[in-house]
């Protein structure tokens, strides 16, 4: 929806921080709003492995966009997606674009490597696309979009693939003339040091989004004064449900019994609250023949 | 597959009690799997939920088809498909039984209320279906099947609905008649008073599928001691996921911080491994052209 | 798209004679553009067929969107959508209605009879809905739509069934009151009489739409003095398309060689113009690294 | 189905020539099985374009795959599938080989070009892939098979994009020694003189199968001399629909009457017939219940 797609934009542009909470299907996004979060990550990786299949685009973008619609569905909060490379060229860039903007997603980000993706935090194939090529991604999504508050964030892998702060700096200026909104700066280091060397030459030149995945210890206080937009938690929804399973199936096939575990999880009364049943009930009164 | 129909037939006719868990994606289904089930029950509530939707039809069956196709991609065990009422007439029941058998499902269980159904454990519309008509769509279904082992499960809501122990007795031996293979006998009391008056009536004309949602609390060497076949544990791994996301959401929202969590989520190596990235890795080294 | 449900309307409400073309793909739908149709019909039948299935709800709802995206995304035209009998209940009905606003189309068709639907030219089962219960489909699709000129057209096959005029007038009114935009009154009669009847008694209450399938020999200016609205040519590009593989397979077959074919059909350049080649030409140009 | 793939694998290697004639939809399937051919070409170009989209990989891999089940749905020939260059790499290969194998196609085509794809008879962008990695594709499909009859067809476009009878011997022979069942030789000159030349220092060493669109006025008998496995009529049932369709769109726009055209069209009855209506009337009286 443009009015999403706007609400998303002043987040970005805002001098406030903001954190976007992963979400892999309708129900953990409906989680994530009703928790309190203002924006979601529709993460490549999280959707992949809750599907069942690995981040390295094994899925058809197609596939992809149909666990979109179920999210943004669920939720009236803005979404933002993980497109990596934005599965092909730039005119595959051209029919996403299109049809986020037809799902009422709100952002898509898009990295500079080579389709199909290797997860980055895969210590293989992180080579990095072509500069030009990827610039004329960002054009041509620029130039497809709906509604013009939609948002395309050029995430750089420079420093995952390690090419330097410089290569990340003169990545990130080439897209930012290509009309990219804003610049992801991905490190897989576990301090921030890289990303606060590339804060500090960036200078605020576009608005700036991180993945603190591996440097998880940094204080919050740290992205707020080196001016960070925008924080992606990126992949812990997924990663507690995994804990959560795998504790669950356990108890239950150990003990051949439910009695254990019947209080430890969410009551079917939940899920049906979740899902909103009582609004059909509602809709039942309303549209279906009443019994005399 | 025809081997894993065999192997689920197997355990339906066997003097063993097998247990089903629930799954609702193809992660669940690793899970489960890698916790030692032997079979797997995708549940029609649990799949809506996690999709966002409610567990009245609102997603097509085609939809259905495509996540059970990523969970039969994921593990090597047989699954039984919670297909409600069988998504219209007997038609439907052909097409999805041959569209089952294609996607390498094993079993699959129809209710005989009305399309679009009502979740029982929910107290509206809960009208049973005309039982010749009901009969119809197992015969259909069974003439449908691509191997001969494939299972149909037909499942009676009599009880759900209050019409009673003679009333379900009635419909499930008009099932059996008919060719279904196994009966699941339904039942929302807490105890499983009424599930043992069937099983005495029933003397095992059939195999029996329960489903302890409601009555978690009885003791399991009594459904040995009434010959249950199989006992579904229907929807524990997403009730386990809620209380999880809800938690972990609720934690980084509050802190604004993942410190916290890190340590209490499964690590991305975790992920990686339940996809078997290892096998990727592996698989490039054989087709991809090796730098020189 | 909005814009386009509005010009719809204004076709509905003119009192010009406006006529609609069936199309089953995205292909169809541009040649019935091009010829310079204003509006288009998106058959059951012929998607149906064109898929290779019956025209009995055989294949999904969500199949059907699918189509229609691509049939939405090939042309600028209004599309109207033949739904069937809204493919469920009342529920359903809110679910497509919100889905074929999403997807940019204008107008939906829902009839009177039961899920899963028989043809109407075929001699079974046209057993009618009940009169409340689709009320309940037409108010609750009102109520669903997205943009506030979306158009639902209430079909009755009251004739169609043997039920007279009279049980066709009184449901036309009934689902008048309910909300419909506009009614469709279908006949299998080879003459117009039961319709020119119908609208006598009618009288304008609101637009009608006829399909002139079986009536095909009732000249067009006596729709015009009735004061039919629009007029639905309602399966005919398919049944071209039949005669024409038809001839030219059997000709290949027989001839073992293209000589005798080459200059009958359409040229490779028409298929590049059809979808617009060129303007992936210019958009390579654009956005593609140019080569120095 | 391993038995289609067999069939196929039997005409590949015979001495006989066998013709495949172009399908798109599950009804141009039908019509070409029904007037004869042995087995089905899935073109890559009509598929798209009857979907209204170019044929440069604008739908997805599964979308594509969707196409191929209403096709092998609906008939019982092999059908060997133009899966363009594999939709991405060596791994996009293998899962793209699984699920053919689960649909029911026989045999699959890949192209040594780069994704996305253009098509061979547009002017620009016909790079070829590196051999090594293209080799690696082959590999990757031969190993993931589901059956030992499945076909791969390695296609080289070494002649389309002006390298010459050399490379494409070089090409050809190392795609047959890692692993192609076929080479496929594609020209786009106006007489067969490049594809004898190839024929002649091929000799034989695999199957050839050739698409003689636009050399479409070589006699027959010059293939069955050349020792031709396969030819591809590729594109002319679309063609044959587009010629058709706005033929009859612009005689009804014209006249705003059915009456000229009604007797040049298929009749409703042939749909019905094509899509064998009459085994669901025949269901129908053996699953539904029957009135008293």
């Amino acid at each position: 929806m443009e009015k999403n797609a706007s609400i998303f934009r002043r987040y970005l542009l805002s001098e406030e921080l903001t954190f976007l909470m992963e979400a892999h299907n309708g129900l953990s996004a409906k989680i994530a709003e009703a928790t309190g979060f203002k924006a979601l990550w529709a993460s490549g990786l999280t959707i992949s492995a809750s599907l069942g299949v690995r981040d390295c685009n094994e899925i058809s973008w197609t596939q992809v966009l149909e666990v979109l619609e179920y999210m943004s569905d669920s939720v009236s909060v803005p979404i933002m997606v993980d497109a990596d490379t934005g599965y092909g060229n730039f005119n595959s860039v051209r029919r996403l674009v299109r049809k986020l903007c037809d799902r009422g997603i709100s952002a898509v980000c898009i990295e500079d490597k080579i389709f199909p993706k290797t997860n980055s935090f895969i210590d293989r194939n992180q080579d990095l696309a072509n500069i030009d090529e990827f610039c004329g991604k960002i054009k041509a999504g620029k130039d497809s979009q709906n509604y013009s508050d939609f948002t395309i964030v050029a995430r750089t892998e420079a420093l995952i693939s390690g090419h330097g702060l410089k290569e990340a700096l003169t990545r990130s200026e080439a897209y930012r003339k290509a009309g990219a909104d804003a610049i992801l700066i991905h490190s897989k280091m576990s301090n921030a040091d890289e990303i606060f060397s590339f804060t500090r030459e960036w200078a605020n030149r576009l608005p700036l989004v991180i993945v603190p995945t591996k440097y998880y210890n940094v204080p919050t206080h740290l992205y707020r004064e080196n001016k960070i937009s925008m924080i992606i938690w990126a992949n812990h929804s997924l990663r507690a449900c995994i804990t959560a399973m795998k504790q669950i199936c356990k108890k239950i096939y150990d003990d051949e019994s439910l009695l254990a575990v019947e209080k430890s999880v969410a009551s079917l009364e939940e899920i049906f609250s979740l899902v909103n049943d009582h609004e059909l009930q509602q809709a039942e009164n309303k549209y279906l023949p009443q019994p005399v």
